[in-house]
């Protein structure tokens, strides 16, 4: 049975002693959020992930959901009683506004949850994940007389929601969608067509389920301008808000899939359902986007928190499995054999993980920053910058941090030798969860397609020159400072291949953008080794600081320099193979033609 | 429903044109290997592995394996069947003695079947892989009697085996096991004990199951020095060779595992079942390294199997699937978008695979000839040659070769977006499929020290500087040849840095044997890009000769030198990064206490 243990210390480094957060008084929320508040919250989210969620991982997966001759879909036992309890704790509204009934912390703190949920029950979490997505619609897109309507009973966790993109025949390319929303005369429409892989589709959790649908209403043009946002609530709800018959809404099966076998991932059919316009006809893709950019920032928790969990477990059995000796002489010569944490390979393993996880830990907590300053600084220049950041990290967090995720994993299954690949010890099935991070939410070819195509020539640049700038001030900033240059170094010499993979790009990508192509992958991965290079340097010098003023806990200091050091020394280099492949250019991928494949 | 053609071309590029094997003349059976016969050995065995094989994968892995409360095992539909018809065939005897019933084809004709086999279905290729295993046992260690019991049944596929080390409590550390065996006096011993991860431990396919022992006598030494095989039939067998009742053998349990789940993975139970030594005593692990590196060898094909049908599936998918348009203007511009082969990143997942298969293909035929020649070659200084690059070979193509199986069936899964998580496409099961390949016959982390614990000190590093030379020679002989430098050029910037990493570990693993440790898997990759680089060189080589003197089949040679760029253009430069990481050391690895972690 796996084990997990919130990593509420190593936040309150990140939130309180990096980012001093509390600091924050230019956006509301923040100088509230002081160390104590942290510690309370995470605490209290701790013991719910641990105890609540843990407990119910395996057997959900092992378990499954089932879709009963009635057309319900019972989920794994325990999902509703855990959903009963996060909705007691009123962790839905985490972060949702108070006028409906949220909390009203600061996005960070929902970020924050993100991880833990994840670690603890990635099946479990999508449930308030995609509910969060779609409340997100709902406060940018949605009249007031639709949050009046919805945003509270989804807050409260009394109604879930969920996001219906795709078709059979098209996924990543939505002007291709086929479903249809006829209009009823009365200003609503009936709603008609099949979507795949709709996550928390149907389930037995909540009193009803929001689908927020994307549909062509008739004589709409042709592409992604004809589609329209619509609010399809699987039960008919009236005026006072009171759930009646269901709508023409079925779930026609449940996806056989790979891992997250505990979330009811289902085909939906829509059979003149009736439903809501959201939004203005034929700007469907602009509400998509605000699901998709919130969904995307989950999505690379979504890796870390997998990380994470495997880390520990796999840290702890290294400690625990007995098995031969160290290479430098016995290090438990009472005992039959040494534990393999003695061995620096298995070592390479779990520090792979571990530096990932706690440079990204910081990496996400200042993109939660920028959302939130990116939308509710009062400066308009300060949200512009912020919102430029988060378009860069938005691609980085989701493409890269999955990646790590499931590279992490399969590294942290690998110490476990056999008992990795039984279902047992939790291993197996944290790499078959994990691995749909890299593909939903646009797979990570789409979110380098994203940063390279889209992100970097906006404004004429002006995001990736911001962030070049940024990267450059922190170098200079701390290269004197004794102890520092184990980290400047290393990230001057990434900074300085991003720089020229970013040249490379001006120079070949305009005059062939299968340049940028095949470029796009390879820049994705050489720049988030930058952003977690400068993660590692902002987090060095808070602990040089820290053990220069003297502290309690040292070894916390001292540890988190050593693997830091690790990353800096074992992860930058992978930046020249980067900037080699950006420069391979894309002859030798284009030059066989389709069917030589 | 997945799809799969065997690359019988291929391998006649790799074994007739450019090893030529039908020119060796100094071993037995190559000389009679012309294209013809090849081809028409290949058609047959993939006739087999397409029509009887492949079908039955996607469907055994739903169904798995059931243990029957009588203690049998049912292997999955048409397992049996297609087993029969194997035998049938005689490919169980492909490469095995005619003594025994055999075709003594050379063992690199067995190779080639491996990776059919494992392409169509890993499951099932895994009883008679572990036949084949136990087999070698018997050839080497076998006493005439014993090899006159056992072989000719298994050898025609009428008894099947298997190899029992690991315990609950010992895996790679085969000293510490527990099994017993006492003598009964008539010279067979009682075995007791109990084995778990037993591959093929039980099933209904074959009439008995030669199972091989590790187990301990009284009064042996503790250690390694104390493990003595036994041959321990499922089912008493007479003079006669008639299989009689059950001895003390039983299941204790299937083990539920994230893949291969059409092989009856088992715990067995010995409960002094009688067995007779097989070797000398106290030498059991020489025995069990003979089963080993053959079976190590295997594993290193599975990789490249899955690689292959991951590959071919990810083709056809990019080649079918419309979404998008290509970033130079549409491709397909009558029909609603283009394939997703018009991007070049899609292709970039595509070439990963392929420039891996075709190249791993001619270092698994020059591998097995090797095999071949350090067994059965005349002359003593050819054997030893032969054996010492066999040493070098086995945990680069075990390790190196699984880790490229299993990256490139999660690109080639990532290819088909959300389709590649559903069970029905067949992707979710390669990849979970091939994922033990990198954990069984000893974990990726246990190969890279056997190559720079074991393998490169041997002899004063008599192996690797004759590898070093080697690859410096085909290097000199090719580099001023019209078209090479694209090949050259990198291959020597690789060995340059292997030779940098052979150079660091002889200065620095002798004062600190944790630099050996930290340094290994870093040092195994480099070493296997080299390997594979050296390949690529071979293989441009011979498509040039060939387009100058000319051909019918141009575009198979082209599109050969396109590939090949690829590689050393992407994947080449990797080397980089490995050195950098040898040259590292082990001191950030080795800084933090074991409780730290």
């Amino acid at each position: 049975m796996p084990i997990y243990s919130a990593p509420v210390r190593d936040y309150l480094f990140v939130l309180d002693e990096v980012l001093n957060i509390k600091s924050i008084d230019d956006m509301p929320g923040y100088a509230d959020l002081e160390a104590d508040t942290i510690s309370a919250i995470m605490s209290e989210a701790a013991k719910f992930c641990e105890n609540e969620l843990l407990p119910i991982n395996l057997s959900g997966d092992e378990e499954g959901c089932t879709l009963n001759p009635d057309g319900t879909v019972s989920t794994p036992k325990g999902f509703k009683e855990a959903f009963d309890k996060y909705n007691e704790g009123g962790w839905m509204g985490l972060s949702a506004p108070e006028e409906y009934g949220g909390q009203g912390l600061p996005y960070i703190m929902g970020i924050v949850m993100e991880e833990l949920m994840v670690s603890s029950n990635h099946s479990w979490a999508m449930y308030p994940g995609l509910t969060h997505g779609a409340m997100a619609a709902f406060e940018v897109t949605g009249s007031d007389d639709q949050k009046r309507r919805f945003l509270p009973s989804m807050t409260s966790g009394k109604w879930t929601g969920t996001m219906n993109l795709t078709e059979p025949h098209c996924g990543t390319d939505l002007g291709m969608l086929r479903t249809k929303a006829e209009p009823m005369g009365d200003g609503k429409y009936k709603i008609s067509g099949s979507k795949i892989y709709i996550s928390s589709g149907n389930h037995d959790m909540a009193e009803n389920i929001i689908h927020l649908v994307l549909a062509r209403t008739p004589d709409a043009p042709a592409g992604v301008k004809g589609i329209s946002m619509f609010i399809v609530p699987r039960n008919h709800i009236d005026e006072d808000g009171n759930v009646g018959e269901m709508n023409a809404v079925s779930v026609g099966s449940l996806e056989d899939k790979m891992g997250i076998h505990g979330n009811s991932t289902c085909v939906m059919n829509y059979d003149g359902a009736v439903g809501e316009l959201i939004g203005e006809e034929g700007k469907g893709l602009q509400g998509m986007f605000i699901m998709m950019n919130a969904a995307r920032l989950g999505v690379g928790m979504q890796g870390l928190g997998h990380s994470e969990v495997a880390y520990q477990n796999a840290a702890a059995y290294a400690n625990d499995r007995i098995q031969g000796r160290s290479l430098t002489g016995p290090k438990n010569p009472d005992g039959p054999a040494d534990p393999i944490i003695v061995h620096p390979d298995v070592r390479r393993m779990l520090m792979n993980a571990r530096s990932f996880n706690e440079g990204a830990r910081l990496v996400a907590a200042w993109a939660a920053l920028l959302v939130d300053r990116s939308m509710h600084h009062a400066d308009e220049a300060e949200r512009e910058k912020a919102s430029d950041f988060v378009g860069l990290m938005t691609p980085i967090i989701k493409g890269v941090f999955t990646d790590f995720g499931m590279q992490n994993a399969l590294e942290c299954q690998q110490v476990f030798g056999g008992h990795g690949y039984v279902r047992e010890w939790g291993m197996e099935q944290t790499v078959r969860d994990v691995r749909i991070a890299q593909i939903y939410e646009g797979t990570n070819g789409i979110q380098a397609l994203d940063l390279v195509g889209r992100k970097l020539p906006a404004h004429g640049g002006r995001a990736i020159q911001a962030f070049l700038a940024e990267i450059q001030e922190l170098i200079d900033r701390n290269k004197g400072i004794d102890g520092m240059a184990d980290f400047t170094d290393p990230l001057a010499k990434g900074l300085g291949r991003l720089q020229a993979a970013s040249m490379w790009l001006m120079q070949n990508a305009m005059a062939n953008p299968d340049n940028a192509g095949s470029a796009s992958y390879a820049y994705m991965n050489l720049m988030g080794r930058v952003v977690l290079g400068a993660a590692w340097t902002l987090i060095a010098a808070k602990c040089l600081e820290t053990l220069e003023a003297g502290t309690d806990g040292e070894d916390f200091y001292k540890n988190k320099l050593i693997v830091g050091r690790y990353f800096m020394k074992w992860r930058m280099p992978e930046t020249g193979t980067f900037l080699k492949q950006v420069e391979a250019g894309c002859e030798d991928l284009m030059a066989m033609t389709a069917d030589a494949f």
